[in-house]
């Protein structure tokens, strides 16, 4: 049984069994520089306390130093870029396209990979591609031992609230499964959340999505996505539009890792 | 002869000469998880007394213990997705994609491969595409001695009664066995399947398509077409979501490959 | 984590758990027709109460039967063809070179595979050829999810009693388990048998080696080999040169799986 | 500049910028299971306090455990054999074979490789073979950003004392660098190992070759080695022989990352 | 640390960490033959005191002269075509296609490439196949260590003062670096380009787009470029067309590089 790197790089992200928090800082692809993400290396610097950080392609190069110690978080670099993605510019299909290699990404330091999939698009061809180039990214990686986190980010979803996209997101997350995602990462849907993450085969991790107004809300999504069975969050302005993003990251981790209650960790951290 | 693996592996998914049960279990990669399919390794644990199980790429990792013994199931795995099976959304084209090379899906331990074949699209170019797909497919596979199973769905299918289909599989079958296919799975058409099994020159599974209102119908559906000339039948809500799969394909066994009545059988099991 | 074919093929062989009688027909391959296996259809067909049949590349085509219904044999075809095995001919070296790929082994509907590797050759260019030959063959059976059996068959191990061997093989057995074998083929060797299985980290496989005397005899040495640990036995010209090599499966199957005691197995099968 | 896994992974080795102990356990390759490795899992389950462990192909699959949590050691594995290794059968050449590709490697966990480089063979020709070998080695691993480990062992190395081969190892050092090799393994040679470390433009690793007879010995040696410039050392048979290989590393750990002194250290620890 | 060229590129083209001037004369490849640039030959051979010159596809077979010595300009060949370019047209799309693959540029003499990325065209699909492209050119440029310049050319640029696309080019910038450019390309755009220039993680190169009246306006244009944070100027018009464009790269080259007052600069290189 030879493909070992597969097992060992995903028992690393969980690491001693416990969830995952993991900071996306990949919204340049989509959105330019949002405020407080404006130097990519000093963003990144203050985010080690993550378990992996989640980046483009052309972003490993200027943010070597926080991979590079033992136990420093794990690489996970993007192999898609998807124009629903680009809701800045209120795009309405999702066409994707490959951006880097599996073998490229390795070649960057990444430990992991992730891939989007966006289905029911306005042209059916669109979703085929799609499932085309998702499928392609997910071979290149498991010859690598390379896990590949799925994406489910349904097109036209930023004009919704998650609640209202389940049922897409509860199709989405098999989908994607059974195309051969070993993760999927996907909005926290609400109420109902617990049934996705039940009917997908593989781990789910819930994303954070847009800005909370509070910190104590961002703790609060994060205690629920993981009580209806994700194992783990994927934050990106959430953390780093924080004003102490180490601080916050202490606090996700108990409240995510040993499921504290997150006021009460609220409270410990002085998070608003 | 040196490709016998082809033959060898036929050979075992007809054991004995006899007509073949298979299970579908691919419904997640177009519906998410279905009632009844909600978790995966449970539902494949219930129906290891068919021949064959077809899976999606992403699923043999979630269940391989059905397949860990001597004299397990067969496992065919999916080596493209079409936009037509999205029934769920009403599509109207069937984009064909490939999602796995035929290499892969032996090193998750496929015994055969599927592939489907939807022509008469809107766009005459859809079908040479679907047609390109489908052929790299069987090259893929035959190099390998793996057995193609294609799978003729014609565009639009869901829309119709299988009755009203007859023209489109009659052609559509013979289309697929010259394109290299190694057996049929298509829809029972009715009184006239029997001209289809006897203008195809591969053997022809029959499917069971939606879930019948009873499991004695499903019995009756599996009698009438091995009795018009097919060699199996591919079933899956009809037998996933039934309230005993084991027993139904204990009967399903009898009435295909033994060619007991279905009313006694349903009778004799207690099926209603 | 995709690559399930590997552990699925390999439980096929250790169905429920249990240890494995494999029958070795490839003899042809040196030694050209011996008695007993003068009509290679027919040998085999006498042996499918085995786990699994050990032939040559050239072989399975002419045997098909025996392999074509569920819960046949599983299919090893050989890899590769060294010079050591010629005894026949008094051949002092082993040059080891490759036959047939694993893609083709697949293609002839190979279940595992195997290939040797012989060590301390007269010029140490042989070894290290050797051990290239090897690593070539593993690398290509782990891309196609095909478990790998490693020989280990000292050069010149004919001229020995295998308890001479046993430094030999103790140290071959590690050797070609670091090298990627996924299961160790290789002689008995006597008391300290025990040692070897304990230090080799992969399922180790007794060979029976020349014919014993007394059918009895091979019934002890297999109960002596699973003893010592031995995950199952490989046996050629002791089952095929049986008067009745069905029965002496039967005996086999209940020494190596269940442990029975080989003299209590003899009289029940009446074997002398 | 894309390839920043190179770095990052060399980073991680040498985490904070300290020195790196690397335990090897590649033994069973040349020499099978010497005493105290019989059982591999168990071998490296206990020295989890090395920065990296050295394996062979088939040994990670046996030892995920230790490499599958955040902060778990580096897992190099060798690409290379040689048959100079083969020093318990008094080999004389250094026949070099490649076994694993670099991303083969990847696949099964590797974070780094090693190859090995012999020169002043019998026959020149050898020396071009090897020569050949590592640098298709470097080319695979460096196209993947993983750092290449090339050691340097003179052709009949073990009939030397490290110290009579000052000379070549000075030379092969250079060589090796030049070739491409991202760090040295070599053996320490004594009171002019520090010309080596001065003269080779890449980090030395020191290799720790026969069990010494105590393990204030290793310590010592280990001082002496980073002393001299050694940016790690890579021990064998001293840690795992050792009655307590963890508490070893710990001292190790102390002797060449922070430079105390052996004997205080041996003193601290209750080392003989 | 194998992947130096592209480093070793980089900082030649910013010799001596000075800022660089370059010359682009790839105009040809939309609008023909512009004045003053009738004969191609004659025009590269006065811009020889420029750090670069960007030129088609198929002009360095026409310009070898003044590539051809020691501390010669850098040259760097376009990989792509974009129907945005065609302003001539009154294009309203961007269209994307590769013309040259990085090894054709690299035998042709290049030392560094470049792409443009035209994003927010009337269709989304366009704006994925752009993304693709450009990614495609990447990876080929890295793999051969060669520096990738990415053009942020907003589609429909020419319609605007650079001024009112501050928006796109903030975003852009961060897309291509993010997406693995090594330098950026694109527009000045006034008082707020220090931005752009801030949060754009690679040197930034401004281009100097239309003719402007006066020579004088070209040099403050440079001035504003370079202390807003810009770490050069590509001119094309601006100095193919300047009545004397040795002497204004002599002029450039004091304001870019030294940061010299553009008014002390004109008046002493007698520039209207």
């Amino acid at each position: 049984m030879p493909v070992t790197g597969e097992s060992i790089r995903l028992s690393r992200l969980f690491s001693e069994g416990k969830n995952a928090v993991i900071v996306a800082v990949d919204h340049g692809l989509y959105f330019g520089p949002l405020p407080g993400m404006l130097n990519l290396s000093e963003v990144i610097g203050g985010v080690s306390k993550a378990d992996a950080i989640l980046m483009a392609p052309g972003s490993p190069a200027h943010c070597e130093a926080v991979f590079s110690k033992r136990g420093a978080p794990a690489l996970i670099v993007r192999l898609n870029w998807g124009s629903n993605y680009a809701a800045m510019w209120k795009y309405k299909h999702s066409h994707s396209v490959p951006i880097l290699s599996a073998a490229e990404a390795v070649a960057q330091g990444a430990d992991l990979v992730i891939s989007s999939l966006s289905l029911k698009n306005p042209d059916e061809a669109e979703d085929a591609h799609n499932v085309e180039v998702f499928c392609a990214c997910v071979a290149q990686a498991h010859a690598l031992g390379i896990p590949m986190i799925g994406e489910v980010y349904p097109t036209g979803g930023d004009d919704f609230q998650p609640e209202d996209l389940q049922d897409e997101i509860f199709v989405g997350c098999r989908i994607i499964a059974e195309l051969g995602a070993d993760l999927v990462k996907t909005f926290y849907t609400g109420k109902r959340f617990n049934e996705i993450c039940a009917a997908t085969p593989v781990p789910v991790l819930a994303l954070g999505a847009k800005k909370l107004p509070k910190e104590s809300d961002a703790l609060k999504l994060a205690a629920v996505s993981v009580e209806a069975g994700a194992r783990g969050i994927v934050y990106g302005r959430n953390v780093i539009q924080s004003k102490d993003p180490s601080r916050l990251l202490d606090a996700l981790n108990e409240v995510v890792k040993d499921f504290q209650a997150p006021d009460k960790i609220a409270a410990k951290y002085k998070l608003d």
